[in-house]
């Protein structure tokens, strides 16, 4: 016949997640995840939900959840998508909207995913450098391209884009979409969602698992105009017509519920980082040239310690950071935000690693 | 520029499922559902699982479910896949192994969604027609292809091919991987899963959906040989690193430890399907020629009204079967088993419907 089952299957190199270590000593500042829980109504609603419903198949339109996500940011219900994570939605999205012969456009130091999905939808695409300061050229992004795709703030690096220059890009291609993630944007960052009512080519995808609390959930959504929404629909339900189980989407709407608790959340994460960077400075770190990270996590480069040495020293004292072995960034740490306790036990462990390392 | 980036986006026809209804009044038999309810420890297992943990991300080896599975149906940790339903796993199963020139083969009728995955993914695809009495002929399958996929029993037929015809094809096939869908092989079939071990060409899907009573947790898993899910895994980890969420993590592995409340509801499905072959004949309706269902649901047209002025009038009345407006199967309902007390509502309707349409 003709050859081996084999030859038949897609190769790929997969994306690598930071370690989800089952530790329970494990201090974890390593997936960027949040480091207080969701509210206590969440986790109640999430425990009522579970009940002898759930023989049926969940909503497939996700009615609930998609009518108070449209509430909760003004917009229309059938302007919002939802999806398992954002990395579900963004993959959705590569799959509907990056279906040209023309390469899609993303920065050199992104999330790194973009280019996991591009080989593996096989979608042309262009890495384009970030300058010296690990910013956007907003000229890189006028020129022809199939699709446009990065994260405002941007990770790894935490630095964020003026809505302005954004829109720029936006106007500057009414002939591809362009996806703006902003997976990190509640943690200081101003949003281009204001921006979606204008250009039908923006679409805006938004996670739970950062700001919310709810990694363990995987919620994630897009928001844009209907004609994008509905094409996004049309894939999803052509590859699985039920992607939120039963509790994800009454979490999902319960969450949203408790805008004080959200609030909070986020002021004590912000002023856990502002203390960060000073203390962080003091042991010899420093973000990029005029870089400020307005995510919740900080990127940063030890004056005389290698990056990747830290990192291997904090893992043996089980501190999960992050590090990518990747050119221009290799010698940079990606360090969630933790609790004020857990950021105290980073730095007394810094201060005895660099001491270490010096002798 | 080069265009509108509408000629960018993937172009799709969606899989339709069957009405979600949300009335409380209605008797649901359209999805295939279990009529019966998980076992109150597997409630009560979700209701414990939910706590502040659902901060971090959830396992992305999803080990604890993937062991249980293994040793469940006695295979290895690496031969176990867990995905958002089957319909997770098996459109992952078309991205991984279906990739060749050669057209993936399924039958012409059977279940609507591999076409719908096929068309998606651009994949080269050949429906093979089943025979009059719609049951799949094997010699269809020796032949060049890059593929073959087709549910046992098959859907919406509930049909069962014995385990020796299947394996038939595997065996004639070592040139492309085999997908035996087996959603329903638990409700009297016999599983291929045995030959395992013996083809490395061979997948097994199977759901939480139908006999497992957890639709709305959204759990598949396939079984086969470590290459073929370690391939499906490169996959997976290219479209998004954590599918299962923290609940369906915890549920999937809590409904495998109650066997006798498994067995005992399976029995009592079984049971009441084979009540309705008698009493649904005795209305004068019938299954394709020799066909005798091995599922959770009947396949039928009735003698002398036709299926499509059933269903119609059958959901005026808030009751919900399946009705698929598709050639050769035009004049046949799907119904799923629901509880006896469903069974007598339905009995009773159709009674005056058919009355009705006499008159």
């Amino acid at each position: 016949m003709n050859g081996n089952w084999r030859d038949n299957i897609r190769r790929v190199a997969p994306y690598v997640p930071g370690e989800q270590t089952m530790s329970p000593r494990a201090v974890k500042l390593n997936t960027n995840e949040n480091p207080y829980p969701p509210a206590p109504e969440v986790l109640q609603v999430i425990r009522e939900s579970n009940d002898e419903g759930l023989r049926k198949y969940p909503d497939p339109d996700c009615r609930q959840l998609i009518h108070a996500l449209a509430d909760y940011h003004g917009v229309k219900p059938s302007q919002v998508f939802v999806g398992v994570g954002s990395d579900d939605v963004l993959a959705m999205a590569f799959m509907t909207f990056f279906c040209g012969s023309q390469p899609v456009l993303f920065p050199d130091i992104s999330y790194a995913f973009y280019e996991v999905w591009a080989e593996m939808l096989r979608i042309p695409y262009r890495k384009q450098p970030l300058d010296d300061g690990f910013r956007l050229k907003k000229e890189d992004y006028f020129q022809k391209n199939g699709g446009i795709v990065f994260p405002n703030p941007n990770a790894p690096t935490g630095l964020l884009e003026p809505v302005s220059a954004i829109e720029e890009i936006v106007a500057a291609n009414p002939e591809s979409v362009v996806i703006i993630d902003e997976a990190y944007i509640d943690f200081g960052g101003e949003s281009v969602l204001s921006l979606v009512d204008k250009y039908d080519n923006l679409l805006v995808t938004r996670t739970y698992s950062k700001s919310r609390s709810l990694a363990g959930m995987r919620i994630g959504y897009a928001i844009g105009q209907e004609e994008l929404i509905s094409s996004m629909l049309d894939v999803r339900n052509s590859y699985n017509s039920y992607t939120m189980n039963q509790t994800a989407l009454a979490a999902g709407t319960a969450a949203l519920a408790d805008e004080s608790y959200f609030r909070e959340t986020l002021s004590k994460i912000i002023r856990t980082r502002e203390d960060a960077k000073e203390r962080m400075r003091k042991l010899g770190f420093s973000a990029p040239v005029g870089g400020e990270s307005f995510s919740n996590f900080l990127f940063l480069a030890h004056e005389s310690v290698p990056a990747g040495l830290i990192f291997q020293k904090l893992r043996e004292r089980e501190i999960f950071v992050r590090y990518f072995n990747k050119p221009r960034i290799d010698n940079y740490l990606r360090i969630t935000i933790g609790t004020p306790e857990q950021m105290e036990i980073l730095y007394d462990n810094l201060r005895e690693i660099l001491k270490e390392t010096e002798v």
